[in-house]
């Protein structure tokens, strides 16, 4: 049956498709090829969201994927899904895709190393003439670093509803160009559906841009979901007086109540170990001179958990901490969230066919959760989602230095097509 | 006798002398008059070192000074001597002053008040045509801010052989201005010895910029030493890691040493009642993103106490507890010293004058260190020193909102004249 016009439609036996295993030195040439596109005296990548960098990478992108016998599509907030069809046009795609901007000073392999991954599963499909039953999309996704257009994950949010179109036009970068404009200058907003439509599953490859799989020396991880976090600034407030002449009786000093409440955060990470964490990055002293007591502390923290319920009571008691500390301390304070992301859990299912996958290919692997956002978060809201995380270097990300083994790199290529392949085979219902 | 040339030289009857009091309402219209230069729209002054403004009022004060039979003499590095004779040439003289200059949005008493009250010393003795036994010089000091030429107490320093003059001239403003250029374009670079010379004693009236009085509803502090500090710049070294998919224990966080360090500097503070002081002020978190673990922590520390051998005790003590916490935390740190100002004892003698003036006019009084520097702690390394404080509204200080009663003013300049009487009275050896 050719469905497609295009490509002779081939049904590929079980054990062909168990046999596969993906190009990988065409994978790594490509991600290569990739990284010379705003290439960093430092090894590393400058190729932020909709610059002429980004525009470059997306063409080579759309090229490779032609010649893979991919349909492009450009929806209106410049993701690009080019579809590898399936051999039943009433099956809903599975979509494998992840992004092609980086951080400024950013690296090889976040993000691209997801999209060239899944690339690589339809081009070694298309090089045998195979077709599984359902189409794949590979997709780039605009944006998702944040970094030029906060926030991160734009294109993700807005396919999936998370993200009105017309807010997403109108951010405005660092220089003030919006959004809708810079996408239109480099040519990539496109027409039709804003939503993401019916999806049958959603994988995405990614490094894991954390120490774990490299300390263990497991290959793959096989991620069940993506840590929650609360971002707080919690703004201690004291009275501004003379380090000399002002006795410490007589003084309303912020470090009083900070102390303890950071010490108590730093606890709650650690009562709620492996999993917990606790992050204090940013701190600001007013007015900041040596011989003042500061008249104001600004303090960073920055919360997780994988499991929501105890995030829930991770936030619960460190509000009571800082009360109580105040109360103690006499200190008045203000404490505003700042960003407040629920732990996502990915779709069974999906983390089976992943394991399925792993475990056929004989690779070592364990679950794990994700420690950063990713375009997956807002896939899970809509669609089974699952993750395949490779080992990073000393977990090194969003950094010039960031590194990947070879090996690793083509390992996790192969999961993701027989995930694909698994997930393709079993008989799920679609979604929407 | 006459020995001046100038003046009738009266020598008063100890009586005379005893019940003599000064002008309040001249002293307090002087300072009015003074803080109209330089005065900023919320009730300060901004009359910074050697600016316009800072001529003006040296110019005033010149001119008052000379009203009251005084001679001028304007030394290298622009510090003002305005001599009211006595009537013993061979008696060095007693030095009463303070500085003009003010920190940019400083107030109309800090430093001003120890000028005027001098000045007023002298010439309510004009007045009544008296002259003591000993000249007094009436001493406008430059630069003691140190808010536009840094360090501060330049005048002082240099004419007590602390900074040398070339030295002093080199320094420049924010704007690349030196300091000598600045002196020659407002006409006070004088000439002749920069070396203060033989001196009986110096006294130096101030507002106290704490809160001490106040808040004890005493008029007048008789000032026994200035308290001695450490400024230490503390550098805590972490590794820079991504707050979500780092687990706690993979982490170098130099928050780990940061917290009980602090907490134990303020400890040290606490158990050095009530002359101990821990001060936080200043603290940067690089590379300052919410999401990441801090690489570095850099740390202000400010630890004063008033005896010296407790303030050693407590800079063995502080480096002890560094070392010790970065070592079970691991962490890597640098300590340097920014500032180390030894503990100022004032002189006995100079201590017992004034005890023995504010006794004999009835005022609440009592002992007590200033915390903050004046030019009096370099006056004090080679004269026999003391100063008088008086209360400021609030403790307040460094501030446009600056204040202090009006009685309280009176009060201190009375205590000066007695106490310059007394030093007079007495048959101390002169000091060079």
């Amino acid at each position: 049956v050719n469905t497609t016009g295009e490509n002779e439609v081939t049904q590929a036996t079980p054990d062909v498709l168990d046999n596969m295993r993906i190009d990988g030195d065409r994978l790594l040439a490509r991600i290569a090829a990739m990284a010379e596109i705003g290439k960093t005296d430092n090894g590393g990548c400058n190729r932020q969201a909709l610059t002429d960098e980004d525009r470059q990478g997306r063409d080579l992108f759309i090229e490779w994927a032609r010649a893979a016998g991919c349909k492009i599509r450009i929806d209106p907030i410049g993701n690009i899904f080019a579809r590898y069809p399936g051999h039943d046009a009433s099956a809903a795609p599975i979509v494998s895709g992840s992004h092609l901007d980086t951080q400024p000073t950013g690296g090889k392999f976040d993000g691209v190393y997801g999209v060239l991954a899944a690339l690589e599963v339809v081009s070694r499909l298309s090089d045998q003439r195979i077709h599984l039953r359902h189409a794949i999309d590979v997709v780039v996704w605009t944006n998702e670093e944040g970094s030029r257009f906060s926030p991160g994950c734009i294109g993700s949010s807005v396919a999936t509803g998370a993200m009105d179109l017309d807010e997403a036009y109108a951010i405005t970068d660092g220089s003030g160009l919006t959004l809708g404009q810079e996408l239109e200058r480099i040519g990539y907003k496109g027409d039709g559906q804003v939503a993401l439509g019916p999806v049958t599953a959603a994988f995405e490859a990614h490094i894991e841009q954390g120490p774990i799989l490299e300390s263990k020396q497991i290959q793959i991880g096989v991620v069940e979901g993506v840590i929650g976090l609360i971002w707080y600034d919690l703004i201690l407030h004291g009275v501004e007086a003379h380090a000399g002449p002002t006795p410490m009786e007589d003084r309303t000093d912020p470090w009083q109540a900070a102390l303890p409440i950071l010490e108590k955060a730093y606890a709650l990470a650690a009562e709620y170990a492996p999993h917990g964490r606790c992050t204090i990055g940013a701190i600001n002293a007013s007015p900041g001179s040596r011989n003042t007591v500061p008249g104001r502390l600004t303090i960073s923290v920055d919360l997780r958990h994988t499991d929501q319920v105890i995030l829930n009571e991770i936030d619960r008691r460190f509000r009571q901490q800082v009360t109580d500390i105040c109360a103690t301390k006499k200190i008045t304070y203000g404490l505003s969230v700042v960003w407040d992301m629920p732990v996502t859990a990915f779709d069974q299912k999906c983390i089976s066919a992943v394991t399925q996958a792993v475990s056929a290919l004989g690779y070592d692997y364990m679950r794990m959760f994700s420690g950063a956002g990713h375009d997956s978060v807002y896939l899970a809201r809509q669609v089974p989602t699952s993750m395949i995380f490779v080992p990073c270097e000393n977990g090194v990300s969003h950094n010039e230095a960031e590194n990947a083994r070879a090996e690793d790199l083509i390992a996790g290529a192969n999961v993701l097509l027989q995930s694909c392949i698994n997930c393709s085979a079993a008989n799920w219902a679609e979604h929407r």
